[in-house]
């Protein structure tokens, strides 16, 4: 049996340090900034170089105030009352880049972070916080001819209202009225709304800035709400698509290739969906063959060769995945597609997982390969 | 000196019990409903036939919660525990008609409601709740045709950025291509930004409704940001109109007709604005003449006949008030503009105060009075 002594001692609070060290760095560099995404004039929540998120919520009568941002696990960032009746907290570690949800409790309540903006997902207006990431010019404003995202209501008979739907349309749209325009039909995840893909995703300046790079050829992108928030996690079995493939391809579509100049034949139309989204592409993909010729799934599934009947006439499968998800995935649906004739393409997005970062990622990466 | 005695107590109870009654009536109707300004699937908060509000926090451990709307003063609405940790309060009475922004105080920090919808205003995005109104119909959402409400980014070399506004365009705008429109510039109040029209004022749905009924010609509508929030109340003094003068005059409407179908002229350009954002509207009216024939001050002060140079050639001052706040200011200044010989309409909006029922009401009737 070992014995210990003062030299033993020290060497395993070394390597307990050190093993402490890697995972949870005690070297916080001091150069918090506000988030990008804070509400105008709000100091707080803030986010440093390294990537690590500080909270500061004033309660001054509170008893307890966590923040579900943190490092794995459901903990997220417990805060500390400060003197001037606030509260607050760091992150135990840098957090993933790109784009994440949080919400704060106060004594047992859910409420947001009053210095953040708002974005619909897990059913609710979230809090959101960017974590600048080192690619992050590729979805930025910038000084380039932008498009507009118009928001329209459209008339659906199966659901007997008028529904909305945000429609990217390049710049220069309004200028040749002879140029017709290939559309991508976007779809959100679970607990999201139509108002995803420009908020979180920042799709119209993804789509702004490839375009003034001379990327891509401009398309018009289609959103709307993919009636997913009504199915409770493990309620997938009894998931029907039929409701909202009626609204998208009934009476959506007809929509937009009557009020908008699009090429309505299904080789210049896509649809691709992120999550859920991509488990309703899929569906409706393989439900309606002759609509779309472009598929995407983004961290949402994938296909198998015998997915695709004979003669289906897939121009491109897209597959992707953050690297913190399950990349083989994909890779390897894209490889099986391959083999059996179709087109497919797989991208995985480093470092990151099941959030918003990966999405945008993706689509800055499917939309080249677009109508080509 | 007069002697009280059982009969005349019992007087004096029933007289205060009568006097609370006009205001407080005790007889609350339980036919409470949540708020159509509720997000997805949320109880609460609720309204009755009433127009009482009542509201359910969930807050465990919390020692004091309230809400910021209740009658008069700044006390609102206290909530009491109630047995399943959540917190329970109604409004002592009814609430004004329409649209109200709230907040709740948690053990002393300021947070929105989980279960209301968000809309920016007192620079911060606050929860809203909607009061229905005997007139609501004509913002309801009806089975009409839908014009649209565009987000566009457009250069500003003022503020070496691109600035965001909102473009209300009428339906069947895309259908005629040789259609030329007028165009009413439109600000919003202090606190407030570009999402104010469109998500308290439905502005949209108001536009829609009235095409629909053939009360007016279609015309766009610009909601962009007045630069306002930076001002304090009773900052005023020090308030320069010349950064947003710039914006407006000499960068957003130059774009708007460059890629918008427009009649670029003087006689088809009104400008109007709410509370500061008349304000502002008599600042730019009276610095540049030559760009706008249509003048309106919703809740937002007065022009005198000596204010409107000789032979600016205004075509209308439309000067509204919600019938709480200044109603006679309005009345006295438009028949004051009108002896002058300048066209004035006075519109007072009965039982409503200086929030959007009034500012609602006030488009409503200023749309119709416009580019005529």
């Amino acid at each position: 049996m070992m014995k210990f002594n003062a030299a033993t001692l020290t060497f395993v609070l070394v390597c307990y340090a050190t093993s402490i060290a890697q995972t949870n760095p005690k070297t916080v560099i001091e150069d918090f900034k506000p988030s990008t995404l804070n509400q105008p004039g709000k100091e707080y929540p803030q986010v440093n170089s390294q990537g690590y998120a500080r909270f500061k919520i004033v309660a001054p009568a509170a008893d307890s105030v966590r923040v579900s941002l943190g490092l794995g696990g459901r903990g997220g960032t417990k805060l500390q009352k400060v003197e001037d009746g606030s509260w607050m907290g760091t992150t135990e570690g840098p957090m993933d880049e790109g784009f994440h949800y949080y919400h704060v409790d106060v004594d047992g309540g859910t409420f947001n972070d009053p210095g953040a903006l708002n974005f619909y997902g897990s059913t609710r207006w979230e809090s959101g916080i960017e974590i600048p990431a080192h690619d992050q010019e590729f979805y930025a404003l910038k000084d380039v001819p932008h498009g507009k995202v118009e928001q329209i209501l459209f008339p659906s008979k199966s659901t007997n209202t008028s529904r909305r739907a945000f429609v990217y349309t390049p710049p220069g749209y309004d200028k040749d009225p002879s140029k017709k325009y290939p559309v991508l039909y976007l779809q959100h995840g679970w607990g999201e709304d139509e108002t995803a893909w420009s908020n979180q995703g920042r799709a119209n300046l993804i789509m702004d800035n490839l375009i003034a790079e001379g990327k891509i050829d401009p398309f018009l992108i289609v959103m709307t709400y993919g009636m997913t928030n009504e199915i409770k996690f493990g309620g997938l079995r009894n998931f029907d698509i039929s409701p909202f493939q009626t609204v998208l391809v009934d009476e959506l579509i007809p929509y937009i290739d009557a009020n908008y100049r699009t090429v309505a034949d299904k080789s210049h139309r896509a649809i691709a969906g992120l999550s859920m989204g991509g488990m309703e592409t899929k569906m409706i993909t393989l439900n309606k063959p002759d609509v779309f010729s472009y598929y995407g799934l983004l961290s949402g599934g994938t296909y198998s060769p015998e997915d695709i009947k004979e003669g289906a006439d897939v121009k491109l499968i897209f597959l992707s995945s953050g690297s913190k998800e399950r990349p083989e995935a994909v890779k390897s649906a894209a490889a099986a597609l391959n083999e059996a004739g179709i087109n497919a393409v797989s991208y995985v997005s480093e470092g990151t997982a099941h959030e918003f970062q990966t999405w945008r990622r993706s689509l800055h990466e499917l939309a080249p390969l677009l109508f080509k």
